[in-house]
């Protein structure tokens, strides 16, 4: 593991190389990762996780691009992490947004990096997790997580942020009423984008009813609802402001919880693909169910002759005696 | 397992109040459901899959509405499945949809269900196939499995199908460039609907011209794109023709071992949901999360913690030394 302490070292030392590295790592699912995060994992918890998430053409790339700007007026420094968990197949699509980031990139104060899903190695929340905690190391202030559409993929994503914003602009299809009820539970700040359009105002006065009208929020964190025109850079020093009162909430209550589930769902996220791996990464566990499909088994007689065989008695009770209690509960 | 054997011998009997039931008890993972399909798996295998997906308003519902009409006019019996996985929140989002469906329901050759994912039983792709396997025990000639979209999570619910229309129509918005290379890779038959629109036969040319200049896929069918008007019935013959033909197709080479592929598939899925249930149903790996992140360890080292205590010696080498031999490769 020579790498990973010499990347590690670089990294704390300011090197984007190795941060670019370690980046790389995490996506792969790298075994020099793990040695590198632990080296680097005591520095992480200063940045500020924002996400970014709303239907295509919403204009988040543009909103991420002047949240960038505005930051860095600020003298922040800013690390921002385009993801597409939508597909394997359309790697690289966010990279067209990108180009429009192209004067942001020649600012030592700002760092880009883009992730899509990788067929081989699934888990592009588990990873967009390691990449805000390499960069949070590394030590940008301001941390912007901007993911491609909406779906349970992106909301996946999202929650590896501490303060959700969800960008919506009127007309943007027909999908839009389906999705608003999701979207409003998944975010901290509400974003109406490209507000000179015919239909912005009764966009904000039917999200603002949304956000009245529906339960309370146990956090009681009351969601603002913002006009932004992103593309003249107006209302975004509204939304920055939204994000800070936001933080100011939540680091005077739950922000240690909040964080401590996300590491929690993080470790269940690396367990389940080392799992993954372990099981079906070898021919180990592939012969035995080829055996129980040659006696003509239904793929449940099949699992579970396989999970006898992994976990032995080391679990207790069979797995379907405890599904049954949660069924019949 | 009384309910079981019960329910089971029912579906056999053509009871359909039975059928629903059994597609109930996959959809929420009742583990009354593993044991009624072991007596009913010697049914299945007769009935045709064909997964239908493509972009939202593309005219999927109308299509299947049609399709189930002419089948109908054969003297076929038809099993619709209209699966929702994009959203936990947008559960029953395909109901309005289904409403143009009502005639058919009054059709006893006809069955149509809904199904959508929720939070507690992650499994929408697991429970797809089990749905399928019922309705082929239950013996319907023709299997429709219709996705809200195109994403991830549909690819995986079509996955489970024989053959796979990708319905697309003329100036569906934005997103569609973008998404074609994924879904002429999952297509077995391309239809352009509602081809009386302007750019339809645009479209027809770029779908043609990118099914043929793109790489032979190795089973050497050629997919055909075929203009249809499904409000109007217009082509929904040549759709039936083409989805005949691929049938042809696959009883003649690779149906065995495209239908063997996916058993293992579900052998896969349903070991892991019952892991995932195993490990983080109760509180016994819980505790041992949370001491590890009190000594402020990375998820990594609290999930080799977590993955020694499960596996002890049942698997060998730890995940580390597998992983890094594949990423070096």
């Amino acid at each position: 593991m020579k790498d990973a302490e010499t990347i590690s070292a670089r990294l704390l030392s300011g090197d984007r190389l190795a941060l670019s590295r370690m980046i790389s790592w995490a996506e792969d699912g790298d075994d020099r990762f793990p040695a590198s995060l632990s080296r680097i994992y005591s520095k992480v918890g200063r940045g500020w996780r924002t996400g970014i998430t709303g239907p295509p053409g919403a204009g988040k790339s543009t909103l991420v691009n002047e949240l960038a700007r505005v930051f860095r007026q600020g003298e922040r420094t800013v690390g921002i992490l385009a993801v597409d968990p939508s597909s394997p197949f359309t790697g690289g699509a966010l990279l067209g947004d990108r180009i429009r980031m192209e004067e942001r990139t020649k600012d030592p104060g700002v760092y880009i990096r883009s992730m899509a899903s990788r067929e081989s190695h699934g888990g592009i929340a588990r990873a967009t997790v390691d990449a805000c905690d390499v960069m949070d190391a590394f030590g940008f202030d301001e941390l912007l997580i901007e993911t491609v559409g909406v779906g349970q993929a992106e909301y996946d994503v999202v929650t590896a942020a501490d303060t959700v914003l969800v960008v919506l602009c009127p007309g943007a299809g027909d999908g839009i009423q389906a999705m608003k009820a999701g979207l409003l539970e998944v975010a901290d700040v509400l974003v109406v984008n490209k507000k000179d359009r015919d239909g912005a105002d009764r966009l904000l006065v039917d999200l603002e009813e949304a956000v009245h009208t529906r339960e309370v929020r146990t956090d009681q964190w009351e969601v603002p609802v913002l006009p932004t025109n992103a593309v003249a850079g107006e209302g975004v020093e509204a939304v920055i402001d939204a994000v800070h009162r936001h933080r100011a909430h939540l680091e005077a209550g739950l922000l240690e919880s909040v964080r401590r589930r996300r590491r929690v769902d993080q470790v269940k996220r690396v367990v389940g693909e080392r799992l993954e791996d372990e099981l079906w990464g070898g021919r180990r566990l592939g012969d035995r169910v080829e055996e129980g499909l040659d006696r003509a088994s239904t793929p449940y007689d099949v699992a579970e002759e396989v999970l006898a065989s992994i976990l032995g008695g080391n679990l207790g009770a069979p797995a379907g005696d405890s599904r049954s209690e949660a069924a019949r509960r």
